[in-house]
């Protein structure tokens, strides 16, 4: 089904990303998603006072790209040439809720005409506050991570495993780990080789993003959970007739917290084969309570549980550099490869042709 | 925390349960359970009109329980002595919508002064018809499988390993296959046997039945669930400090339906043992669409994936006798305590002193 943030804007639209305090953090990572690729939106500014002044690209890669960071909404009206149509919370905090300090700018935006749209739990479009501003300033808020209505919804099928298309989910050792850049580097990747490859996306980013199929996966109840991300996936398969879907990853299976994403992308899709994501450098878990020290997942304890749960294998591992060096990174893939015999790289530096070669190697072998 | 559910009846107050076209069938089950065992309402009678003029008990198990079986809410209201309190919707349909063919029913017992409680996804108290004629008749409406409230929701603390006390989830091979049954009687066998042992329920017939800890676990986003299991389990440890906590199973590790429950269960848990329940004579997985054919989940395959994901063992498998002549289950019991090395029993025939035997022998030796 269409979730509605997927049909409020069929053309590019322009937009601010509201990011406060997490710019190029982890909690920043719709922000830095949207910032690398939309399809959908056109971003005119990012809002962090704490970066203010600088350029968005060179903050995440030290690239300039044009797109300036602002220190408030204030300001980035100001300085702008034209109105942004939305403003998008650019923030994925740890249960979805709206961090106190982001109510000034969201009423700052409404009050300015522009549009809001959230990726969060906590539902903008009901909130006392902000419902009657919008609707005195007829402006739009978009929540897309709410659950459709019940009658709406699709039970689990049994599709996938019938699908006439290799299927390979992304997943991770740990939750923000760079699984959605991952495959939606790789889905180009495979598409630019001219294997037809078709990208569903489980989080709020993707879908913001402009993932043409996708669910937000964490939004959805339990029972329902399976069939709606089937549905999504056999949406793509009879629309797109791909060689490929590439399923983006959520959680971890090993991760205690996160019981529902990377299972749930296991029976909804039927892999093949999987791509496992990791960051060698991270010590602690993504987690809200940074106190717990969840030691960080492992590849071992991972690739246990995907063989266990489902009963295939890792094609190949990508890495995410966070915190190490260039000669560490190049020390993991070394290491890797020879401990797990499979194609190692940072995919953000090195592109993800190794993993590519992989697929293509043992799904289209005429191809090579 | 305490959900709405369980706050509205403090003593025991009189309720019929409403169960079309299911009791004694599996949708049925939440009838079921609470004609079996309930310490919230005083059940005064079933309504099915399939089973009308029965007694619910010879129904059930072949045994008068004196709870007659009526043909409509009207009949019962016409025939009971004392107008009900509640009327409790006690079928659990999968995917937790209201059957059309109950809409009248729950409109006649609101009309005539019943309040209703229901554990459905669908929210009674929300539906256009129903809210505003709860109103005018001045009757209750409890939708006791709603989700809490985001900031009164607790994110996962890691705190069940730490816990001085015996963690055992019934946990089973499919879904609605007798885990709560089991668990609720093995509960009582071991404060029978004076080791203080406490319930935590995951679903909404053992709130219902008047479980004091617990949480309408297939009720809650994903982001929070695992969170939300452990405080009640915690709550159940500092309030009772048990030896022993039970808690409910829901679902399987290996239903491709289901991917919450369990998982939630044993992460949420931290648990030193498992008892399996299994339904030997059961061909296919309960689940909504029939048609699928999902083959029904073995013992082999549930044990494999509670070592790769509990990192524990089993301690005693407990069997659920639907479609077995005894001959048939005496069977199973010989070949499954041969097979797997631990005591099988049919908990509502045989009582649960096998499985309580192997839990004292091995956490309470002295108590022998």
């Amino acid at each position: 089904m269409i979730y509605t943030g997927l049909a409020v804007a069929r053309r590019m639209e322009t937009a601010i990303i509201l990011c406060e305090d997490g710019f190029g953090k982890v909690r920043g990572k719709t922000a830095a998603g949207l910032v690398r690729h939309s399809l959908r939106f056109k971003i005119l500014g990012v809002i962090d006072s704490g970066q203010a002044g600088k350029d968005a690209g060179e903050v995440l890669e030290g690239k300039r790209d044009g797109i300036p960071v602002f220190a408030s909404v204030e300001e980035s009206l100001g300085k702008l040439k034209s109105k942004p149509r939305w403003m998008i919370i650019g923030v994925a905090t740890i249960g979805g809720m709206l961090p106190p300090e982001f109510r000034k700018p969201v009423r700052v935006a409404i009050e300015n005409g522009v549009s809001v749209i959230s990726g969060l739990h906590e539902w903008l479009a009901e909130d006392e506050e902000f419902a009657p501003l919008a609707r005195k300033h007829k402006v739009q808020i978009v929540d897309i991570r709410k659950e459709p209505p019940l009658d709406k919804m699709h039970y689990y099928r049994g599709l996938a495993a019938k699908m006439d298309c290799i299927r390979i989910p992304v997943l991770g050792t740990d939750a923000a780990s760079g699984k959605r850049t991952t495959a939606v580097i790789l889905t180009k990747e495979l598409n630019d080789r001219g294997i037809k490859t078709a990208f569903v996306a489980t989080g709020q980013t993707g879908l913001l993003q402009g993932s043409k199929y996708g669910i937000p996966l964490d939004a959805i109840r339990g029972d329902y959970v399976v069939g709606e991300l089937e549905n999504a996936i056999d949406q793509a398969y009879r629309e797109e007739k791909p060689k490929v879907i590439i399923v983006e990853g959520q959680g971890a299976l090993s991760h205690p917290a996160y019981v529902v994403g990377s299972r749930t992308i296991v029976n909804a899709s039927a892999p093949n084969t999987i791509v496992l994501q990791h960051a060698p450098g991270r010590k602690y878990r993504s987690y809200h309570a940074e106190e717990l020290h969840l030691p960080n997942g492992t590849i071992d304890r991972e690739m246990e549980l995907i063989r266990a749960f489902a009963q295939t294998d890792v094609i190949g591992i990508t890495l995410n550099h966070e915190n190490l060096t260039r000669e560490e990174v190049e020390a993991h893939i070394k290491e890797y490869e020879r401990k797990y015999g499979v194609p190692v790289c940072d995919v953000l530096v090195d592109g993800p042709g190794k993993i590519a070669d992989a697929i293509v190697s043992r799904y289209f072998p005429k191809r090579r």
